[in-house]
């Protein structure tokens, strides 16, 4: 089976994209069990008790419906759940993914008008707000923000698009995918007051890809009776009556879910603030890292910074995606590349999930060595500064 | 965890539903390695191998194409990226999954027309031939047939489709759902001339549920330039895209794909021809067990009994649901539950997959039983009759 | 790897020898874990944890030691710890592992002195008795008995062994070999008054094989300080010294241990008198079985069958090992095999360890299939007659 | 389950002590099979066919038998083997294995005499060499020496010993524990004329312990003839009689088996000069750093070194238990203690088995952290320099 023999013995591969994370060996165990009858009584104690542990990952009381998909079939979910040909919606491009969702919108029918930004920081706010005042008519049917924009490494402060919404008296649905943020920085979909949360397996969640997922807000429950897309995979009404009980309304994708409750367990063990204070504490080294190098992190606003990843530039007339082969080749490591128009202008350092210190430190020591093999012109002493900050002694 | 500590120590739990069918331990390790990078050079090779072996199993050197979804979704798929909101098709209603599909056709926009059976046949081709033949506008533009109905444990003579839209002269593209029977019994997407065949993975390819298949005509990837439903997710040009380098458009579900690399090896190993013998050999044993009991199969026709599964019907007056209780209480073993109108009527025996004559000697044991538990009125014998036929004594 | 793939999707093999028995996925996956520091503070947690709960398997408030070993490992380590060369013991020669302990013993240098049977009983306790009276002068130091005699199916009365001592006023050592009956029947350590008790993990257990085991009465600890056996590996003073902080002397096997911690967990979780109830069940069932065919039971002693294994004797002229040859060609079982004088008369059908009700039906069903493939004269109706005793309606 | 539950969430445990190294996913999930039978055909397959494979890592045609036990189990073996009580046996003194194998032949009756090191080095081979030269009336029968000292990290020369034994006319046996160095550095069992050769699973082999080795030249299978250690379990005889067909005298670890398989596929694979030629490298590496720290080498002689782990000597006054409290409580990371005279005046860091560049620079920056963490008198830029070596730059 080639896509584990490629570099024998050569020790561990550092999956450092930001996502899918690397699974820790609890949930790929859980996933190993014989799959069991979807249908029978175990399976619907297991199911309910699992969608209940599920909800406390979003911070929501409301129901959270789990789809076998990548994450673009959840925010498919979002849209055609919500929404009616012809809907506009306010979409912020802050990066590839805030991209590819407006695609998506478009191909649905909606009509996206986009707030723009440089693919260096969160979504205006401001502007936000400033579009749905001057929409008088309340034609746009919702704001559609990426929380943690997994191609740049921007989180859009969500809390505060709530506020711009209310600000200006508003009735628009506000859909955030945080695919690449949810267990790993602090998300809210109760307090925050977001209508539909669309977020994916493969991050912070620790699980392989496969499954997605949608936080549903009573106002879009209510929403999704008159939404015209038509829908029947995604149609979250047969989703949750059959939740009720613990099922699911087709075949779900059990072993995954056995992954899922690891998976939860295992964050809840740990304890979602001690989650996210790791992966805080893992990016400020990173940054620092970067900056000893020399280089430039993508994002501007330190106050958007995401924990989940860093995106990093490259000096002009070199490629990133060289270095990137480099460190595959040499380090037996793989980052992210760069999307849509950073591509080979950035690379990306996932530094999310089940990650540890030491992983850290062999992550950005494979990045420190890959710079200078590959003649990227830097200054030595990333991974000192780093370990410097993880050691307290900054 | 509850899934799998409900009955410790008690033995190897007997999954005889028509699917999820008992998943080998092979595949089950295979899915059990690291997530690895999807943009990343192991990956391209190993998707590009993957999806030319997948090739083989539908029996076509047309494209195969993969989604993270339930079989429901890859029904989807076939429909969205063939037909346009208005457009007539005409769906054979041989049990409760092509029941689902005909809901599914309507809740995009199609115009289902629909040939009814008793739910104890395939489809009923003298019908289609005839409404194609007097169809003379070719307003009905898809003539969609489940293969193997799961719910009934009736196949459908696709061949004999294929033929009679041929003798008819009318051009509408033939779409099959062969979820439950490819890799089981046997299937020739090229052959039979199927435009769309639409499989999952958790039957006779022995996966966990989680990954659904489209494979795909030259005359169907036609009808998707000018098909008009909106879809995203679905939609075979972007997929097709990637696929030609061994990537998907999303992130596919990593650790299934390793299952299914496993799963084909262990079918080729085995021989398709040899895999549909054990199948055909099997259910026969099973059909005996079921007559010597005194009980009747729920499919009337000899040339269309599945090899897949087998539907028994249950005297006047006795609870299929009550049997398939005790049976799990007792005797550990789950079975497939009567659906739509044959709930509590029937009970289902699977007998695919990863399944040797043992396990079906206990699987039929286990039933025998029940039925002298439950207080179901039949004449023991039943596993006598199916070792019988297995020994070559019949 | 040809250990798995020789036998390609023809279903679960059934593994029906008297040991190793079928290991649950649960200790399987529990193994599957990274090995730890053997000498670190969690596994010092751990191995004090494991120790403690071991006992309770043993029915023993005293020391049980863990060898990284086979089950002939902890017999040497009986003898070695207890013995002095020249010392005269005293061998109940039930079947082949007895015989093979003697043969072990005479190695070492003691003097064995047997008590032989037709290997178609328990040990003789009248003639211990006889013997230990005859023996005045107390120059016979233990008595070596096998709890379950794995090469005949016969089990051996352990309490009235220990009466039988204690009538004869003779102090000699108890050493009971129940390799193959621990946590599958009752045995009890204490209450029995075993000096040595000798245990293997790939039985009841559960396990693979790799471990085996010496629960210690004070009085064989006070015979280990005088014990003129050549040791090192097998001495259990320096691994007592270790024990008391859950760690050992030598490198323990650590993912076997895991494995034993998943496996007390699921014993205790089913209870040990369901464990063993269980066992009773089966083994009746399995002895109807063989009556309902016109074979023979091995054991003549109603009162000493084991519920571990039944040994079934062939008609004159056939072979039993041709017999084990075609079942596992055609059946994919492995039967064992009978062994020494018992060679190519018996087959050995196990019926211990994670074992349930339909896999005792699939296990006698490939018997019966069996001996008519392979020509053995025998009537039908064995698997009839013990489905009718599990279900209550013998 | 305690023992993967202590840190959750933090990412990976480093597991570098010297042994167990890191056991990789494949070896992990080959041993996740079920148990086969062990007297069965496929068994004798298997076993056959590693057998032969396994002398391949000796570099030996040679016959190598499989113990179920720790390497201390594979030591007393070889000394069982070959020697008789009385027997004067030359030791080599390099470190507390070396300390530990002359203990043990002393419980087994034979006569150690010992030539002592400061521990910081490899054999005194001129000693020996004299030692043996003295030694008119060939009392002397055999020369122990530990070919890789896992509590110093000194190699021995044991081509030269050879060659010294040669030399001196002597017809001593040539006993040669590599249980660390095995397939992590250099060792042809063959060429360099070793008698018995004693090796663990758990180290260069990349399995969990649970395993021991003995490969066996032409004359030591001649001395175990005539070799009066009363043995059993250990004996070579029946072991090689029954290892002709791939079977085992007393059951076989066989899911460590399975385990060993896979490794040596791994092995093989890479190549054993590229993986020694990795481990020379990293080793390199590591003292680099530890030099860059300002601290010492436990080993004096270059030529001496082990490419298997580094033992780090602490400066006076400061402690190395304290230091690996810290490190394993901050940075989830485990290394060796000292042992025996070196305890908490060294601390060993493993280099060895399933490992890479990063998961060294991972290690390095833990004991770099950890240093000033516990406030270790250092300098910084220890893990700079092992990457100034790593990436060629040095």
């Amino acid at each position: 089976m080639a896509y584990f023999q490629s570099k024998p013995t050569s020790g561990r591969h550092f999956l450092q994209i930001p996502g899918p994370s690397n699974t820790p060996d609890r949930v790929l165990r859980a996933m190993d069990y014989p799959t069991m009858d979807h249908r029978g009584p175990d399976f619907g104690r297991f199911g309910k008790q699992l969608l209940e542990k599920l909800r406390g990952v979003f911070k929501t009381s409301q129901p959270v419906v789990v789809f076998p998909a990548s994450g673009t079939g959840a925010w498919e979910a979002a849209l055609a759940n919500t929404l009616s040909p012809g809907d506009r919606v306010l979409m912020c491009e802050t990066g590839w993914f805030a991209h590819l969702w407006q695609e998506l919108a478009g191909k649905l029918g909606l009509k996206p008008e986009l707030i723009e930004t440089d693919w260096r920081r969160g979504a205006d706010v401001a502007a936000i707000e400033a579009a749905l005042r001057e929409d008088k008519a309340h034609g746009i049917k919702a704001v559609c923000v990426v929380h943690n924009e997994t191609s740049t490494g921007a989180t859009s402060r969500i809390a505060a698009v709530r506020k711009a919404i209310d600000a200006a008296g508003h009735p628009a649905l506000l859909l955030v995918d945080t695919i690449s943020g949810l267990a790993s920085i602090d998300y809210r979909h109760d307090e925050w007051g977001v209508d539909v949360t669309i977020a994916g397996s493969q991050k912070g969640l620790m699980l392989p890809p496969g499954l997605s997922f949608n936080a549903i807000s009573q106002k879009a429950l209510k929403a999704a009776e008159g939404a015209g897309i038509p829908r029947s995979y995604w149609d979250w009404r047969p989703m949750l009556a059959a939740n009720a009980q613990g099922f699911f309304p087709s075949t779900p994708a059990t072993n995954l879910l056995y992954g899922l409750d690891a998976a939860i367990d295992m964050l809840m063990e740990e304890g979602l603030d001690n989650v996210f204070a790791r992966h805080d504490r893992f990016a400020e080294a990173t940054r620092r890292a970067v900056r000893a190098w020399g280089l430039e992190v993508q994002v501007e606003v330190p106050g958007e910074y995401s924990s989940v990843l860093t995106a990093v530039r490259l000096p002009e007339g070199h490629s990133a995606n060289a270095l990137r082969a480099t460190i595959l080749e040499k380090f037996n490591m793989s980052l992210g590349n760069g999307l849509g128009r950073l591509n080979d202008r950035v690379f990306r350092i996932g530094h999310l999930g089940d990650f540890g210190p030491l992983q850290l430190v062999g992550t950005l020591g494979g990045v420190e060595m890959g710079l200078g093999a590959a003649g990227v012109p830097h200054k030595p002493g990333g991974v000192q500064a780093a370990m410097a900050y993880l050691n307290g002694n900054a």
